[in-house]
């Protein structure tokens, strides 16, 4: 799968790109199913949420399951992200789920990745793309990534360390900062059905609202990095910022609905 | 101004109307520069928010200002009542501002109306019309109101009092019959630029998100109720709940652009 020169444009100026329909239905319901039994584990790397204590955050996936490592190696992923970073040298450096139960998911502040992998991580430059696809149909109503259009194009703005606000800390953006670059850029509301992916990169700032919808909404994420841009402090656990550097190599399209059935025991 | 044959049926089968610039650019001034003038009072009718201490509700509107006595009794307004209700005598129950100040504006729980009216004023029946007026361009990202389509149909749902969520008690409907109801109806955003009116019935579920946009968002209401089905409990104050029953009468089409300018002392 390659990129058009209009989409290689419009992520260059925008900061990110939403395909509708990049995933199957059939490929998105074995990748429900195998979220199901993840959520369901009693783990560091499901993060819960501060108030209901529902999972909010389930981390390390690639290690965890044989479809969500495929899933980060997948060539829809991965050669689009070869393509916008020119270079083959790319290794999984967070693989997640992020979850908003209905009625109770919190919001994510404003922010963007960077800041966090760069503060907390080491990561020297804000070259990672952070890919995603939806487990669920996601709406303006159950809790949408809101993306600030262009808001990358000033490289890293100024941001600060909220860990009060909710059960995860974060590297956010100030108020004055995200109402200036809405201004220029006005807010997206990155929607679709289940199996839409979203590719965005390091800089580009982004918050979504919590879900106070009956709809539930998780969505898969991987960021893929460059090696040479590979993180240089290794304080966090590894579930949350990976350290193994090993090269993802693109798996065969059809590589989610060929996955070994899980052996149930 | 009378709805047509088609508003009125969409009103009765959906529960509410969106009237897009029901209300000019001028109009809208006038009441936004009044607006402002009300939320500075240091009044207990201005509503606070229960964190960042924000004003949240401007009440009893038409006993503090010229303009939004005018606009209570606004014929744009009291005609469609009159013609949905079937009755001229109509009083004014309720007359307020909800302001959602950017980043900080919270939440309204889903809810109608008249489960609080009901429940603290005696009103007797659901028949009170809301009608809105967008003092501020509203989109899906600075709090608008989500209707549930249609979930007036079966008439009043069960409700409870939640006075921990918010500054602001409210009898409040649980997540279940909220997921039944947007199953059936689905949830639709009432946005629309600054003019746009609204007019909902008494026992339509709504709610409202939080802001977390940079981009504030005045709302103003009156709850016209005839003056047949007046409240039988007189615990809340004045401004929350009207106790003068006189009939509301509209006046001239222009009233707003005519009001006088308020005298600076």
């Amino acid at each position: 799968m390659r990129l058009t020169a209009t989409q290689l444009a419009d992520f260059r100026t925008q900061g990110f790109l939403i395909l509708p329909e990049l995933f199957s239905r059939a490929e998105v319901d074995v990748l429900r199913a195998e979220a199901a039994r993840l959520f369901a584990e009693d783990t560091p790397a499901n993060i819960r949420e501060k108030i209901s204590g529902e999972v909010r955050t389930v981390m390390g996936l690639h290690l965890r399951s044989e479809v969500y490592a495929r899933l980060c190696r997948h060539p829809r992923f991965v050669e689009p992200a070869r393509q916008i970073l020119g270079t083959d040298g790319l290794y999984i450096q967070q693989a997640k789920i992020n979850a908003k139960v209905a009625f109770t998911g919190e919001a994510w502040q404003w922010h963007y990745d960077f800041a966090t992998h760069h503060a907390e991580d080491g990561v020297p430059e804000p070259l990672a793309l952070n890919l995603h696809v939806f487990l669920d149909d996601v709406t303006e109503h159950n809790g949408p990534l809101i993306f600030i259009r262009g808001s990358h194009l000033g490289g890293p703005v100024a941001t600060a360390l909220d860990t009060q606000t909710t059960s995860y800390a974060l590297w956010t953006v100030d108020n004055e900062t995200v109402a200036q670059l809405a201004k220029t850029g006005n807010l997206v509301t990155a929607a679709g059905p289940a199996g839409t992916a979203l590719i965005f990169g390091d800089c580009l700032v982004h918050g979504s609202p919590p879900n106070m919808s009956p709809w539930g909404r998780s969505i898969f994420s991987v960021i893929l990095n460059p090696i040479a841009n590979a993180q240089t402090r290794f304080a966090r656990p590894d579930f949350v910022h990976h350290r193994d550097f090993t090269p993802v190599v693109p798996l065969a399209d059809d590589c989610l609905l060929t996955a070994p059935a899980r052996v149930t025991t």
